[in-house]
């Protein structure tokens, strides 16, 4: 087809994926080409405009390595990440709700025994976390494999120190028999998400703060069960209404309750859905 | 904003730009924000679906370099780029019409005299290319600078051999008081655009072929006009209809007419658009 304008360009485009084999990729490209269209149009996008973009999007993706997903987070800042998790874990009342993943899981984090240390030498405030793991009738989830990761009191993740040479508070463990589990850690403090990057400059760009309330994250997975991936945030931070993120359920607010010996307790139930699959 | 759902978390995140200083870029992030979210909903996006995203947003990111912008590729198969080139290319009747500028445009091209050899050694047959750069009411164009830059016969562009040590098939030149310009190179063959990266699989999987037809990349800019970005096509190329990233126009085709003694002749005049800033 020859002569495309700005309007006839979309059907050009959309037809030449006739023959697209993966009929769920078309669905997924057919409106993402839409949506790119009536964006571009509706904004009137400027040739200079189109070349910041694809600058920005450049430099995102030139951001990440093995320890650092720039991409996760502008996903995150602009919601989708949140919308999608949204759309995706729609669980019955009572099961705990999910949030988002972000962007510092890391694979094979070091295992720790029931009532072990999780923090491994990172700065801060001790703190002690129990609770259960069951399904949506009460009952327990044995031996739930529970990964926990949470920033320190610096509000930095292990893999913002450059220097550590091992991880620092993440562990992945097994609840017991009862689906009980408690480890020992640090208290999770309010951090800004990293500012260093595209994204912290979009962040600016648009006068947002880039704080994300204190919390723990956790993913737990137990055969027969969705797996939940949520966090436990901490009830009176400051940034509770106004998460860089969008990812502050009401539910997961808890009580992190210090002791008059200065360690602080969090107690935390997670009810799990039954998979279906 | 705490408990936003897949339908609520679009307000909240429109709500957090309330003091975003530069207007144009709320426009631009207001409608960004809509176009992606609704995208998201639209094919209920699962949460694998928006980490492949991430991932195919990452590897498109990472690669590109100094000499490759795949970032730029992309927006050229969606066809973004020729949309965005449609609406802010809107001359008057009879001036040359604009076309994507590409990936392959590289800062400081060598300089050509009038007459000068463009190839520099670049593999393919030879091609005498000569025309005159006029106003909209045919007044020459003095002295008016004209950058050219074009794939060899083998379908690379010298950025994409990287055991040259000297750039090939790109120059940069002046016409002369009358408009006029002639200089000597190859003549130019379809390629396929570069598929060796997140694009190239793109196009595999969107059952699409990766060619564009014949042409010779001009950018030409003088004084009190406004900078023209086109190519010249070559007629008879069997990708005219199909071009992979939907730039071809008719006016821009031309003849590039083989001689007895073996050379091929090209001529083209330009019509710039007088600029009104």
């Amino acid at each position: 087809m020859k002569n495309v304008d700005q309007n006839t360009i979309t059907q050009a485009v959309l037809e030449r994926m006739g023959n697209m084999p993966d009929a769920r990729l078309k669905t997924i490209v057919t409106s993402l080409v839409h949506h790119l269209h009536d964006f571009a149009r509706e904004v009137q996008l400027t040739e200079q405009e189109l070349m910041h973009a694809i600058e920005f999007l450049t430099q995102t993706g030139q951001k990440c390595d093995d320890k650092r997903q720039e991409f996760i987070l502008l996903s995150d800042v602009l919601g989708l990440s949140m919308l999608t998790v949204a759309m995706n874990n729609q669980k019955p009342a009572g099961c705990t709700e999910a949030t988002v993943f972000g962007p510092f899981f890391v694979e094979g984090a070091p295992k720790v025994a029931l009532g072990g240390d999780v923090a491994q030498g990172a700065p801060g405030q001790p703190c002690s976390v129990s609770g259960r793991v069951v399904g949506s009738r009460g009952q327990p989830v044995v031996h739930a494999l529970i990964e926990v990761w949470q920033a320190d009191e610096e509000g930095f993740y292990d893999v913002q120190r450059p220097e550590l040479r091992a991880p620092q508070a993440r562990a992945s463990m097994q609840a017991d028999g009862d689906g009980r589990f408690h480890f020992k850690t640090i208290v999770a403090e309010a951090y800004p998400i990293p500012t260093d990057g595209p994204v912290g400059a979009l962040l600016r760009a648009m006068g947002r703060h880039p704080w994300r309330p204190a919390h723990l994250h956790f993913m737990i997975k137990a055969p027969g069960f969705e797996t939940l991936i949520t966090h436990v945030f901490r009830n009176g931070d400051q940034y509770l209404e106004s998460d860089a993120v969008f990812g502050v359920r009401e539910s997961l607010i808890a009580d992190w309750v210090k002791q008059p010996d200065g360690n602080t307790l969090l107690q935390f139930d997670f009810v799990l859905n039954e998979s279906h699959d």
